[in-house]
């Protein structure tokens, strides 16, 4: 077809690029970066503490090597961000830390010490609809233990998030690491007829209506697992169809959560009924909280509770999840727990897709923008010691005396002092301005004047505005400030640094 | 067309995943990421001091603005990995930090201090062919200054550069950042008639052909300037296709370093003629001189050398290159200085695409993974002091005992001693093979006869070891480590925490 009211663009002018980003992708500002790496070296600590060492693996792995374990695989883009390389093969960005881990275990089995413990950080893709707080980046932390059959592997990771927890700030009492078992749930859907793999798609849904309660309520789970649900903006979700007696015992194993852990695991093991698998799952259970009672972590720091399944399909045993207790507000203003932070559990056949072979493997992932959130929350110390001053800046007074700037800024340098020269063409007052914006402690002035005298002016920034603050406020208090101490205050030049240092200490270092 | 041959797969069984990595990507192993980020933290360190601040952009940006400044251009991918978005909008993964850099302030500007220092480390793509040590995806470490005209802000990166190489543990004497200025080439090609926006690409193959003097030689470039070049592969570069005369002109820039930075510069001037553009480089390399002589860096540490001229096509103005000058042996054997490990330079232009106002803007990269190889070859203690030992291993000897086992991890843990209870199904033998290939300094050890007395038998892995090295020698030499300590003993298990800690002490904490 032509388009002949379409004008030349070729003759135009080239348009002007316009600066903006792919939809849920974000810049992270230099607070945040700082916030983020204390965090993850505190995380890193623990894991280490725990005999967990670094593995990294690259951002791009083969399509067919990721598989397709995300929730959302039902959606045409399958949630991952794909292309093809040159010779046709289809590779991904990783939209995990586990595929890619399952495969560098295959692709290294031999050489790997057994069991391996390892852990990593690092970002990772979703190729899906963002929204607040609903990125297309994101970084995950993870620990794995490959090669431990046995649930103490379990239980040391679900300890492990604990101490996790406390060392980047969350008090005892402000989280429960809640643990319970796929094989439970197996085990009561066997005994309401949805065993076999030509069932395997009701399951998955029933089991992410189970992993929607948190958000949902039980009304709304019991909406999946029926018929559907239709959510405020409109949109229909298809049920599980299960009649209301089988939802009723499917909502009978989340609700099992008794007083104490044996309680709890009573309950259990009446749901799960003459199911093995479930029987199964519910002694792994019991071992798990035997363990963790023996390392004095069943004091409310890790719990047996049924009504966390985990969304991904391809957990095989415990699964678990790290939940923030205390409570904030919603979007609508109501008070609600702060909610997961992290989650896993078992999936013995992610190895053994390369293997042929079942290769036992748990493990555990952090997500790190949401903790840090909760870290922001809480004020911990990893976030509020973070916050770093700005450089001393040195003033440009006289443009043909830049070398002698430069020379003043290397020694205070040298002396281990943050510190530049102002690069820019304005004048003083725009300086100022700079030094200010920069968050500046002090900026280092020398005029012609101060040149000839062989000075330099300090002018302390802090407390140049505590001055102004207290002079706004009561004259008493302003008198009093300037007894204490001088805002602006010239020493000789060779007593640069020194100077520095002391109004740097007046502020803390 | 129909294929009737073909078997009817869907009946086969799936065949197995193959576990294996795309091309030009790899898996990174804990001493290489302790290295790396042990040199990170340096390298942030040296840029802090400068006054820089950090900031990240996501590794997905528009297709159009990262624009097409790859040396690679002309090849038909472009050497950037690129798919649609759901909308049909073409994204990229980032193949510098640069481009999204220029994205980030012009979208920023009005928020940002300016000039604005930052600085960042990250992951960056290309899809090209890979080969030993060229890998697709590998990390820069950047720092640019936006908003800065003045060469000072190049001179001080210059000086930066120098500060972080000691600072990773490069000795002085053993690098030299090399200084030029893309106006000096701009003046040379305009003496020569290569001026103009239809010379660009002539331009374009001379700069290119003058980046490959250090690995082709003088010989190489010259052909590269004149018709063409044949490598050993047998694959043919065209040339600029400059008469003979005009090749020696060009020649006689990258020729133009004298024994001072005084004498390079009238060599310099010399080259360069009538051009205005030329004279104006000149007197901004003497500028540059003149700070960094200032500010002591003029002892061989940064040093003028026309013969740098970087192969991106955006500078505008002073480049600059960090080498490494000791000693390697290339893939044949002879001796090679080590090279390049990072570069820079102006780029007046880029953020410009999307303002519509010039920005000047400078900006330096370090090749992570090149700079990480130097650093083991020096013995950096950055990469020598970063090799850590593996955490203590409780041995399992008793299946019925892993509760109290997994207590004595905790208290080894509370006491901050990396440790772990084994967590497979093997024997003592597989066990203490497992300590061996963690690294272990020791195990601990209890059986029923040690719980009956109520002690922990500690077997230090490093002591044993050094015996059965000396018995292997000398009896004398194994007598004497008899003498001096005890490679295995028991405590009582009250001690536990105590008799670990003497161990470590014994080989270094």
């Amino acid at each position: 077809m032509s388009k002949p009211e379409q004008p030349n663009v070729l003759k135009q002018p080239l348009p002007r690029l316009v600066a903006r980003q792919p939809r849920g992708f974000v810049d992270r500002s230099s607070p945040d970066i700082a916030a983020t790496d204390r965090m993850l070296a505190a995380i890193r600590e623990t894991y280490e503490l725990y005999g967990f060492e670094a593995v990294e693996t690259p951002f791009v792995e083969f399509t067919d090597a990721l598989g397709k374990f995300l929730p959302d695989q039902d959606r045409p883009n399958e949630g991952v961000f794909s292309f093809q390389d040159d010779d046709e093969q289809w590779l991904s960005l990783r939209y995990d830390l586990t595929a890619p881990l399952a495969r560098y275990v295959a692709e290294n089995f031999d050489t790997l010490p057994k069991p391996y413990r390892s852990y990593r950080s690092g970002w990772v893709f979703r190729n899906e609809k963002p929204g607040p707080g609903r990125f297309r980046q994101f970084m995950q932390f993870d620990a794995d233990t490959v090669g431990a059959a046995s649930v103490a592997a379990d239980a040391e990771i679900c300890m492990m998030a604990a101490d996790t927890l406390e060392r980047v700030g969350i008090a005892r009492g402000d989280y429960v690491i809640k643990v319970n078992n796929r094989k439970v749930l197996d085990g009561v859907l066997e005994t309401i007829g949805l065993a076999g793999e030509e069932k395997a798609h009701t399951r998955l849904v029933v089991l992410r209506a189970i992993d929607k309660l948190d958000r949902l309520g039980p009304d709304g789970v019991r909406a999946l697992l029926g018929e559907g649900r239709r959510d405020e903006s409109g949109d229909y979700t298809k049920g599980a169809g299960l009649p209301a007696d089988l939802v009723d015992h499917v909502l009978a194993l989340t609700g099992a959560k008794g007083q104490t852990a044996q309680a709890t695991l009573a309950n259990l093991a009446r749901v799960v009924g003459a199911s093995a698998r479930g029987a199964e799952g519910v002694a792994e259970l019991e071992e798990i909280a035997s363990l963790v009672a023996a390392a004095g972590y069943a004091d409310g720091r890790v719990e047996i509770d049924p009504a966390v399944v985990r969304g991904l399909e391809y957990y095989t045993g415990p699964v678990y999840e790290a939940e923030l207790t205390f409570e904030v507000k919603d979007d609508e203003g109501r008070p609600v727990r702060f909610g997961s932070v992290a989650g896993g559990g078992r999936y013995d056949g992610l190895v053994a897709r390369f293997r042929g072979e079942p290769v036992p493997a748990t493990g555990f992932s952090i997500g790190v923008s949401r903790l840090l959130a909760a870290l922001k929350l809480v004020k911990s110390p990893i976030v509020t010691d973070a916050a770093a001053r700005g450089p001393v800046v040195v003033l440009v007074m006289d443009r043909d005396q830049v070398a002698h700037y430069q020379a003043m800024v290397a020694r205070l340098r040298a002396a281990g002092i943050r510190a530049e020269m102002y690069l820019g063409s304005s004048g003083m007052k725009a300086q100022m301005k700079y030094a200010d914006r920069r968050g500046s402690p002090c900026v280092v002035i020398q005029g012609s004047n101060e040149r000839a005298a062989g000075e330099v002016q300090i002018k302390d920034l802090i407390e140049g505005a505590a001055q102004a603050a207290a002079k706004a406020g009561s004259i008493a208090d302003s008198a009093e400030y300037r007894a204490q101490r001088l805002a602006q205050f010239s020493v000789g030049e060779d007593l640069l640094v020194e100077a520095v240092r002391e109004v740097l200490a007046r502020h803390g270092g």
